[in-house]
């Protein structure tokens, strides 16, 4: 009995300070899109993308037309209920409609169902040149990792190709203003790989990115065609102010032209630093200034103090 | 016939490993805590404290207090559960209790029930004051990044606050003196963001982490309030002796204090250590000794080799 | 009636793009292994490494032989799977089989059955011997880490002794030439902790990984007994060349003796470097070429530019 009052009481409790810190509820607010759903789609889509990599069931030529129609019939009102729930967060939360009129909260969610319906096919439309382009990633990850033993074990076993899937499918979701969706990508591509690619980041073909982990590519970041990259490389913002707010819409990060490499360890930072085509960026280097084309940049091997 | 008995022999001579390397089995010793019971718990906590963020379905003002009344319920007796196998499992192996006087067993098991309710009641009861001090927490996130566009996408998408929450969870439990079960939830947090807090830590409020992969928080390290943290930042102890015994319960890790800025892979280390109020420590900065309150700290730009 | 059309059109040019670009699906190719399975199966085998730690279920005198054998059934022919699905991947697109001589396809196939079997019978009778070195970790943990309080909590929450754990069981089968799944293994760790050790690395006994996020080994390092490795330390290769296909198969990476130390965020690189017994390696120091046996070397403190 007692015990019953006392579970009361604490259930009181929470829900009174749901009322208080209303930031962080969305009880009476909208209905916020699910990190699970969107991350069961979002392995869908690549499963997809790599067809007979990550099933259990066999794929052959046989059943592959049924596979895809299943999957996709499966997925598409999912993808388009995630993007719709996105789309309506924000135009509640942020937008011009104002919910106490009836009228104006009604034609904005027709609005919001109708450019998800599109959104969400033009997404499935695109899985044929997102295969092109992850082709090309594969081929690079090849090229440039002299432990790889085929393009299969790449896409089975390399979290640089994860990073770079789920960023080129949420990439194409940010370029449509679709709030949200892509940044709970990103989060699990980081969760996954150690790799934190920002949705809004603009990154060319032929990209590599070996090892991985704490690599931080930030939202105004530009890449060129054939970069590689290595582990704990963070190409992002100078210092940030007390209150980053006057800071947002600016371009922060750095751009990187073609066939550039970075190796591990290295940082670049501010939005106008360049790093020239064919430049190389040695391991651990702290850059903040432009490189010329084809420069090599390595830090003079510091002294060391060495007792024997 | 010849497959099986392989098999058996292979069994046996497992069996005959588990008596010969006690240390790692628990076949004779008390009966852990789960892994997988602790983590699940840890979710339902977390989505009590931001109800709406991370459940499939929806809530609202009609159903949310059925809603946390049922999880409360819910998931209590496994959070007393968890708690009471971690304390037995401190009070068998290393307590007071001899095993082999039957009397004091029971007792002390019985005192371990009895605690673990207490704590896993004052572990709900303190959800409201959680949720007022990681409301801060994501406050402060958003002050801190300019790539962020809302508070919602700071709950769904940050690491940082993943692994801020898990912290302020096991550090309750750790100040309580659970054995066990703190480090196992601060291990959840890292193993999904790469941010590892120690739950023996001392973390003030408005407390920010950035992208996160590769943080370290040592054990004793204590922090003020409005201290933002960037990636790859270590606050570790300094060299570790060949046995590690003999530096157990000392306090080896740094002290930061309110409204210092600690930039991406800096690494400060020492129990003596004390980063004074408002500093700024720049990225990759390598910190020995302490820094008075206010000053820039940033490493002299090394020489670069630039070959063109 | 529009709508299912449109899925139609979308689902053809999948299929189209499956034609085209080959080299990113298997529908005409082998069955590869899968990595779900193969993630199962690497858990249940460190369920039986350490028995009572990762199962919700109490394991006690009475019923371990019942478990141990229910496990290892359980799982043999699963393991039997996966390794004949890897061997006959390799066998089939690398090997010297041609899949137009039936005789030879099906001789082949046999072949890889029966050795995929032997396999996973001798990785099944060589737990007891894992056992024995995995248990020399986690004493290596617990001398090394002043933070820690008993072997169980090693075993329960230390993501380098899962790691560890993962490179010991993938390097054996790395050892038998099984193509592919070592590395789905190893990546399993990697994602879990951000410790990324190749499974071709030779790893001796007493060996500990602190913290751990970060850590790279590469595929040709050779590291000795006794030693002790934090954060973000990189055991890496000197530059790729632009085509990395010339430098496979080459010694590309360190090798590190016995009892050597190497604090966080240090790089060693080259397959030429060597780190003579009981050597330390301050953190963050910048490696390229051997280090007598005995010597300390640590970065001198760079100069620090303070403003106040």
């Amino acid at each position: 009995m007692k015990k019953r009052q006392n579970l009361e009481k604490t259930v009181d409790r929470i829900i009174e300070s749901y009322d208080r810190h209303g930031g962080i509820n969305h009880i009476r607010g909208p209905n916020l899109p699910s990190r699970e759903e969107i991350v069961e789609t979002l392995e869908s889509l690549i499963t997809i993308i790599f067809p007979g990599f990550f099933t259990r069931e066999v794929i052959d030529r046989d059943n592959v037309r049924f596979w895809v129609g299943a999957e996709c019939s499966r997925i598409y009102p999912r993808i388009e209920d995630q993007i719709n729930k996105s789309l309506r967060y924000f135009c509640l939360q942020w937008g011009d409609c104002r919910p106490d009129t009836d009228a104006c909260l009604i034609e904005d969610l027709e609005a919001c169902l109708v450019r998800a319906r599109k959104i969400a096919r033009a997404l499935l439309r695109e899985l044929p040149a997102l295969r092109r382009v992850l082709f090309q990633d594969v081929q690079a990850h090849f090229t440039g990792d002299p432990a790889a033993k085929s393009l299969d074990e790449i896409i089975l076993a390399y979290p640089g190709m994860l990073a770079i899937s789920v960023y080129r499918i949420a990439h194409f979701l940010w370029r449509r203003q679709v709030p949200l969706l892509p940044r709970i990508m990103s989060e699990y591509a980081h969760t996954r790989t150690g790799i934190d690619i920002h949705p809004g980041a603009r990154i060319g073909n032929h990209f590599m990115i070996d090892h991985g982990t704490g690599v931080v590519i930030g939202e105004t970041t530009v890449i060129g065609d054939h970069v590689r990259i290595y582990q704990g490389v963070t190409l992002g913002a100078l210092a940030v102010p007390e209150d980053a707010g006057e800071y947002r819409d600016v371009k922060r990060h750095p751009t990187i032209r073609d066939r550039v490499t970075i190796y591990s360890g290295a940082t670049i930072l501010g939005g106008k630093t360049v790093i020239g085509k064919g430049a190389v960026i040695g391991g651990n280097v702290w850059i903040t200034r432009s490189v010329a084309p084809g420069a090599k940049v390595f830090g003079e091997p510091p002294a060391l103090a060495i007792r024997t």
